[in-house]
């Protein structure tokens, strides 16, 4: 603690992301795509007039906007984009929920979220999942200054169908209610639709999971253009030009290869169900997933124990020791030869 | 306004950046450097394998930080990377200046500073520049909260020799002093040495101005290990991986290329005294610059009418209505070619 620091810094408690590894591991921590990225991206960045880096980017984004918009079916001024989906989530914290009412969460989502409450001094109550492990909408109830959730959520991986959210938002209506949408390319069901008839709704994502950019930083979110300009006025104090010129044209290039982005998601689900199958016949209990990673325990062995036996055999994974989670293991979906050692380490464990 | 903004966003006053022209300009507006980046910039985007882009990046930037250490004489622990300096100032804001006592900064200086300010609801005091528009470090005294200053200074030009500034931290030293180094290596003196004896002391920098990669967006602090661990603590409950992979790779390019850079450095240097020898011959005042602008005014001609002219010759050049700063210009050092262009425009008009 130094007395150099603004005294709520000293109270801040950062958040821990998944560790990158410097050895060489079997990677299944980070719920990392283990495909490439769409070749339209190295042809991009094989073509690009580096001259043009001596200029400013575009402080609006305005290609990168007009793209994203394309693809989710809505104008660009209801698009926002940011250096990945942190960041765009900290500029909607700050832009909607730094007010005295409190913020509305599951007790087990993304983690940054209470990350975010701290550094904006946010207060928040957390709603319990329910006994599947699933997000209780309808208990996100009361007097509240907005509701967060992942939508599928983390680390859990269940998916709400989009009715659900909109019978949320028939509910709450004076508040913002935001969906971190991060994982909802691999069987998810986007609440995007329904940005037209909410203006409290905010939609984020990112270009980290199902595009395979996750060294890209680039990350965004749609909504009412009134949510939006709330974000620009954030952002606007913050840094001009959060995205790069090579971060938009790289995302643009991934964008627009629709091919490379089905075929990879659907690839990454099937594995998920194969590896799935797997599991449950090694006697593991395996949550339902809409997203890129299995959220997984075994009723003889604790998680701890699993996770340290997969390390020393050269194979990462998640393991979360707090709220009740510790039993739990994250797996993300690897390839199909990965999730092969992933099982052979199992079965020489089981 | 919308009642769905946190109050405080509501009374925000974003900072406007230099307009970007959609047209053909002979841009002086936004101090870019007018010559390309180091040539082993596209080197690095064809070789790089962007396979590796699936993979989050380093949190900690470690590669980069070794290479900016090395540049500046530092160890790697003393340097901390952000996405273009301005979010490096945002985070040393709130690390440092959210506290009771009031941030001390000039009355004319870089317009973001007082942008943060109200972003993260700081109490500052600002001191007039002297007769000479240089800052009067002599006035930074009383009860504080921290100083920030650009050393030199924008959009005014004058830099403070290395001794001034250590003058300087030897009357302050229970706050942090920020000296904002954008524009140091056209010429000024960088307080980077008076790190190693003052753990109060930040310098900051960008590769935006003299290394040609304003597109890239990557600025850096250097200071004392327990400053440098405040910003870490904001930029972990912020956004875990500001940099990305990209840029990394690239800002790495750049630094390792001195040869490009100095010799870069000197061309602007040299047409900047050309340019101020050919302003002078016109009548023009023109302060001492250390930086890739100059700041001039006319006696016979207001800012706006010599801005105007110059907008409709094609030449867009900077123009503060503001602060008694509406008299000047500020105008980017472009290339040769384009600075006697720019005097041509001139001649006609006075």
């Amino acid at each position: 603690m130094s007395q150099l620091w603004s005294p709520a810094v000293r109270a801040l408690t950062p958040y821990v992301p998944g560790e990158q590894p410097r050895e060489r591991l079997v990677k299944l921590n980070t719920n990392e795509n283990p495909y490439p990225p769409s070749p339209a991206v190295a042809q991009v960045l094989r073509d690009i007039d580096t001259e043009q880096l001596r200029r400013y980017p575009d402080p609006d984004s305005r290609a990168l906007r007009e793209t994203l918009a394309e693809t989710h079916g809505v104008a660009p001024e209801q698009v926002f984009v940011g250096n990945g989906s942190d960041e765009v989530l900290a500029f909607a914290f700050q832009a909607f929920f730094c007010q005295p009412r409190p913020l509305l969460m599951p007790a087990i989502s993304y983690s940054f979220y209470p990350v975010y409450c701290k550094l904006y001094d946010i207060a928040y109550r957390t709603v319990a999942l329910d006994d599947r492990w699933e997000i209780a909408l309808d208990a996100f109830d009361g007097d509240n200054g907005g509701v967060v959730f992942a939508n599928p959520n983390a680390p859990t991986g269940h998916g709400h169908p989009r009715a659900e959210i909109a019978r949320l938002l028939s509910r709450i209506q004076d508040s913002v209610v935001l969906v971190d949408e991060a994982y909802v390319d691999f069987g998810g069901e986007s609440a995007v639709p329904l940005v037209a008839d909410h203006p409290n709704l905010l939609v984020t994502g990112t270009l980290s999971k199902s595009r395979s950019l996750a060294g890209l930083r680039l990350g965004y979110a749609i909504g009412s253009r009134e949510l939006i300009e709330g974000l620009e006025r954030v952002k606007n104090s913050f840094n001009s030009y959060p995205v790069d010129m090579l971060a938009s044209a790289v995302a643009i290039a991934a964008l627009n290869d629709r091919e490379h982005f089905k075929r990879c998601c659907q690839q990454v689900m099937d594995t998920r169900e194969e590896t799935r199958r797997s599991l449950v016949e090694l006697g593991f209990e395996v949550l339902p997933s809409q997203t890129n990673f299995l959220f997984t325990r075994h009723p003889q062995f604790a998680g701890e124990t699993l996770f340290a036996g997969l390390r020393e055999r050269g194979i990462l994974v998640r393991h979360f020791n707090r709220d009740g989670l510790s039993d739990f293991l994250r797996i993300s979906i690897g390839t199909d030869e990965e999730m092969r050692e992933l099982i052979t380490a199992l079965e020489a464990m089981i």
